[in-house]
């Protein structure tokens, strides 16, 4: 195989996925016997495809900030996964009735539409759990020490990430403060942000960071992308949110316009779509800014950062 | 203080209970900002009271399999308290509409019924993700790769334990199975034990064990302690069943008569009362059998084995 460093974008983001698809395949145990079902429930949303952006910057990551380490992206693999993992879980307890109501999700209906309310919680906490059992697991770490340091360092980054401080506090603003774009309960520009760093951001930026401490990076270079991550995460949520208001469900795999709907206060909703859009190629440069000075190779961490504010799904 | 481990059970029970309630009390970030909702509910759920057998016993084991490692306790105590994290998370999931729909709890009203559905999901979430980011954290391994490494093998068990092999498989066959006691979807005995093994055994053998490795006891006393909270898992089901039939809504602080309500399969409607009953004793009696032939004192870790089979609540 090619080396991925040296493919334009688009070709690179296809391989970094199609190794992220095996790999999260391989991870989740086989449909067999009394757990038949609960199994297919997970793999159904797990391998339903998607932008893999989470996976794709941990592996990108991995192999910028240490491209003197051959096995860069095989260290970091793991945790891209898990973060999958992370990400799809939050989807299904997202999209269920007590929470957004979806029925659509990455082109496919959504978990609890097919296996039921019941079943779809069980299959997210399910994530969650394997998530952490596969961080402890892989890479092997027998008779590397320093490797299970970094799985270590890596567990508590995405454990902060994905809880109460972080997605699942983002989630419970976000609960909260529909129908209230205006009066005291409101969301403003500052709770906005708050918000989205936290159910967006907190995960983005874990998950670029995941991929530098398993590579083994200096903390000067983790600091970095956490800096580049945390623009990222930013200009990754505006475009969400202009995308809920400019695309067309075929596009996106989920329902548009749902955001409007439900009152939820958003970027065009605070600032219109025109400022929204600026603000998202400003979070951008920010992003690409924020890596300059350092002595690796800067320029695929740049590319993934303009694709973000330049994608239609 | 005086030492635990010469207090008569009672009293032993009490004093670790009331360790396992400030260290859970501390183990939260205090309630605050924007997210004094969620945690509001997290600690809510979480700090209501309960046995805290699971803490007891990862506390327990750790002072039998390492009496010469004078910091038992303490090492093994965040793993206590994640685990009844992980616990009170089940049980909070386990309550919700989609599943048991159970509005009391601990001797409260659950949950759900406090602070609705969606909070409830994500509080839950909360948990699952704070325990792994406890476990990962504390103790502090600065400087020592031993624990470093206790506390990945910790995590890949309760992991494993709460995963969809473990707890969230075992929900997830019970979920499947009301209203099936007779007929070709029904649970046979060897169908009930598989499920009890996933759904409460699983965690109740991970809580021993945990506080076995983070002691630091070699693999053979840990694979004793594992034996002993087998069988004690499946005696402590055994009396949740029959107290479920003969138990007090006050003494249980939750719903009794519920699986019988419900048509779930349990040890007395598969084989009656007095049955149930002899089986829990006998369970107990190979857990304690289990623990024979050791060099540690297995005094205690036989008292809880007894007091489980006792208890009316």
């Amino acid at each position: 195989m090619s080396d991925p460093a040296q493919l334009p974008l688009r070709e690179y983001l296809r391989t970094r996925r199609e190794e992220v698809e095996q790999a999260l395949a391989r991870a989740l145990p086989p449909v067999d016997g009394r757990l038949a079902t609960i199994r297919e429930a997970m793999r159904y949303s797990l391998l339903a495809g998607g932008k893999r952006l989470r996976p794709v910057l941990a592996l990108t990551a991995a192999e910028t900030v240490a491209p003197e380490e051959r096995d860069a992206a095989s260290l970091a693999m793991p945790a891209a996964c898990a973060i999958e993992m992370i990400h799809t879980y939050s989807l299904i307890h997202d999209d269920l009735p007590a929470m957004d109501n979806d029925s659509m999700r990455r082109g496919k209906p959504t978990l609890h539409v097919v296996y039921g309310e019941g079943l779809a919680i069980l299959a997210g906490d399910g994530l969650l759990a394997e998530a952490f059992a596969l961080l402890a697991r892989d890479p092997d770490d027998t008779g590397r020490p320093e490797l299970a340091a970094r799985k270590l360092a890596t567990i508590r980054r995405i454990a902060d990430a994905a809880g109460a401080a972080g997605m699942v506090g983002g989630q419970a603003i976000d609960l909260q403060a529909p129908g209230h774009i205006v009066g005291p309960e409101a969301l403003d520009a500052d709770g906005l942000k708050d918000m989205h760093a936290r159910k967006t951001g907190a995960l983005i930026r874990a998950a670029t960071v995941a991929g530098a401490i398993m590579a083994g990076a200096p903390s000067a270079h983790v600091g970095v992308v956490d800096r580049y991550a945390s623009w990222l995460g930013l200009a990754f949520q505006i475009v969400d949110d202009v995308l809920d208001v400019v695309g067309e469900d075929k596009d996106l795999g989920k329902t548009a316009g749902k955001d409007a709907a439900a009152g939820k206060p958003t970027y065009p909703s605070l600032f219109g779509l025109a400022a929204s859009k600026r603000m998202a190629q400003e979070a951008a440069d920010s992003a690409v800014a924020a890596l300059s000075g350092t002595s690796f190779d800067r320029s695929r961490l740049a590319e993934i950062a303009r694709w973000v504010v330049s994608r239609t799904s």
